[in-house]
């Protein structure tokens, strides 16, 4: 296919492709401004090369990114709550032969790593090179992007994601919410996850604007909901929630507003009960790094019928459960052309999870029910067998998340020589709160299944996660606690 | 991916995805009835086959066109329109195992031709075939249909169209015109032509229903136009025409009416004036069987402010002018994903219309103006366009070679106001020998199909050569003549 920005620009010109506060950019505009550093930057970076980026959601980030597509760089895309040490891994890992540095940003882990730096605002006063072309074609197993996914042991893998990826990821969402060319979408998800990213490719693609939000003030994403014609905000759970509660009561959103497209886990059904009083659709979907963002979602027809689930698996994804037990649960693999091509110099590491009629394993339980709708149980490696009963962590803990005075709890399997494993939780709770054991094992009783219910509830200070913010499991093992 | 007709029926088993006359049919029930037939046309052809369809616009050839695909044969379109002898060909060269043919249309010329047919009506008391199994996927690189296209000289070509062809092509459109689950698409065109089928593939990929009109009458389509929820449909200029002549004064088309979706030539201003005045949106297209469909369309914005045009080249499509005159005007050459395979035992001329920076050649002329819109000026070799039906003159003609008595024959395009163009020949007769008018279209009703045959011919005295002896066609319009 031809290059999707110089294609979009010819498409059209004059239909605005970015708005970030009070300034709009049109397809032709935004063209020009990324061809122009793409020129000053091809001075430092050549196609086939790879480059790393550490921006924040700026606009200069924005642009960042778009000139080296166009120069036909690989983008390794840097995590910006890394820590230096973090960050030196996957700038070695990745041999990325500069990085470029998002200075309106905190840079201050970046520049404890020792590697070659471009400051994004010094790009302006550099001289452009004239021998610069974009590239004419983006092929579809060309890789674009290349972002590192920590998994939940071992080291981060940086996960090549091409253009193909990218296309076909975008197709499926655009067939399954069926956009057209006066939806519009609003970007407060990091631009270096695949969560952000995506929606980039998806304005390219579709020809829509994107609200490029900088920092995530509930206050200004509502007011560009209720008063500006956009119609999907992607979120996380915990946003929305801050959506919701800053949302004066006599606001809605405006009458184009389509959906809030929801990954990153599940929601509770009072979230979702708040926002069907408010008139907000809710789309929960699924997906990872390794798929190029969401492969199932719900649509708008079935999203209240169907609470619970993450959807069914869009258009161009086959998704199947795998060693499914008598309850039908199993592992969730999937064949589909976004499908990431591979783990950047753990080529083997990847190939081990793909089977040998070319499904990818995702390392996730869940099952299908009688009419293809996924339900996520949670990861493989979570998963607690107790007394020959499977053990899903984050189901209790979605049981136990409407209890007040709770903040966060996680299950965790411990070794037991009766029971092999028996599920343990570690929890925080809210200010001035208090919770007993006893209080928690009788709600649990009342709730689930007595094999389900933790044997033991552990109080502890703070959650360990990583940069990225995903909670480490396997830590918890290792931390202080306060029996309850 | 995923087998199309299996997923979708998988993702909206209740939704309508065919509605005839007075019988609706969800996915699951078109996808049903199209296994069952599959089933038991299993004991003819297999996986890798290919089989040959002569059908109308009815309910039986269309689950024949998806059970084929069912079984992962190639699938020979065969234009029921065509004399017996140029069936024969298009059987003989594309080495068809059967010929399906719908017996509820007019099938005397396939009758004529002695090979391996299977009725339609035969199939449902047929065995089924347990062994069959749907394909699991649809591969972008598999074959699944071929259609035969003329070209201007020579034999017809079959054209090897792709899953990959039929899926960029679907996308291309829907990316334009912004398709949603409540759109649904008119199929009043040949489903043999690539405009029909490429419908039924839409229905597939988009998850929309198809409103399959079995024979073109005026009143019923505009019936459906006001009275159903019927977004698209796809015309030729004199359908569009025949319509507009049609429409009451006191009706106008349902509320979510979309628009037209315009190809097969020209559309005069006049027309398009009407359909303005009635709020009929005309989406203006260019496309061919070797595009699988359209690869430039108009959009709604720009649908009245760039009458004449095409339209731009959809999103993956790359177009470009080449060899361009001092106007702009030159060979419109293309590179997209929706560009056919080849040519069926014919590899080596497709390959010629292959430039080596991978463009093909389409054989139009035209020119983009400063906005990248596409203006087509005809056939570099004279091709007629006669209500929506290509005429290649060189192939008339050669037909008519074979006539004793005629010395020479030339077939022009000359304007007509219902049919775009109609073909008329300029002949010249030998000495002594004697041919009517009425014995000309006679012999050509015999050996082609009837809007092949030319409408008039002319006698004169001199064929219009160069000084090199090169005929000059653009001459025969001036020059004097004597009806036969």
């Amino acid at each position: 296919m031809e290059n999707w920005l110089t294609k979009r620009a010819k498409l059209d010109p004059n239909k605005t492709a970015l708005i970030i506060e009070h300034s709009d950019f049109t397809f032709s505009e935004l063209n020009s401004t990324v061809q122009l550093c793409a020129k000053k930057l091809y001075n430092h970076i050549h196609k086939g090369e790879r480059a790393a980026l550490f921006i924040s959601n700026s606009f200069n980030g924005y642009i960042a990114i778009l000139a080296l597509q166009q120069i036909g760089a690989e983008i390794v895309f840097l995590n910006s709550r890394l820590s230096s040490d973090e960050l030196k891994f996957q700038l070695n890992d990745s041999g990325a032969k500069l990085c470029l540095v998002d200075d309106s940003s905190d840079y201050h882990q970046i520049n404890k790593v020792n590697t070659n730096k471009i400051f994004l605002s010094d790009i302006l006063s550099m001289q452009p090179n004239h021998d610069y072309q974009p590239v004419a074609e983006f092929d579809n197993n060309d890789v674009t992007s290349i972002m590192y996914t920590s998994g939940t042991s071992g080291r981060p893998k940086g996960v090549l994601q091409t253009f193909g990826n990218h296309f076909y990821s975008a197709i499926g969402t655009s067939l399954n919410l069926g956009i057209n060319d006066k939806d519009s979408w609003v970007l407060t998800v990091p631009l270096f996850h695949i969560s952000g990213f995506s929606i980039m490719m998806r304005s390219l693609i579709y020809g829509i604007p994107v609200y490029l939000i900088t920092n995530f003030n509930e206050e200004y994403i509502n007011k560009v909901l209720v008063n500006e014609r956009a119609t999907v905000i992607s979120l996380v759970p915990t946003m929305l929630k801050r959506l919701l509660n800053n949302l004066p009561t006599d606001k809605h959103y405006n009458k184009y507003f389509k959906c809030v497209f929801l990954g990153g886990g599940p929601i509770d059904n009072w979230t979702l009960l708040r926002c069907n009083m408010l008139h907000i659709p809710v789309i929960q979907s699924y997906g990872m790094t390794e798929t190029a963002s969401n492969v199932v979602a719900l649509n708008f027809a079935d999203a209240e019928r169907k609470v619970g689930s993450s959807g069914k698996a869009l258009f161009p994804v086959n998704l199947r459960i795998n060693h499914a037990d008598s309850d039908g649960i199993g592992d969730i693999e999937i064949k589909a052309p976004n499908v990431a091509k591979g783990y950047l110099n753990k080529q083997s590491l990847f190939n081990k999870k793909i089977t040998d009629d070319g499904f990818y394993k995702t390392g996730d339980i869940g099952y299908l029910d009688d009419e293809n709708f996924l339900y996520v149980k949670g990861r493989k490696d979570d998963m607690i067998i107790s007394g020959g009963e499977n053990i899903y962590p984050e189901e209790v803990e979605n049981i136990y998340s409407k209890l007040s005075g709770l903040e966060s709890i996680f299950v965790i399997g411990v070794q037991n020589e009766e029971w092999g494993e028996i599920p343990v939780a570690y929890v925080t709770l809210d200010k001035d709160a208090f919770l007993s054991g006893v209080d928690l094992i009788g709600f649990g009783r009342e709730k689930m299944a007595h094999y389900k219910v933790p044997k033991e509830f552990r109080l502890i200070k703070e959650v360990p996660r990583t940069a990225s913010g995903k909670v480490l499991r396997r830590k918890f093992k290792d931390i202080e606690y306060e029996k309850m």
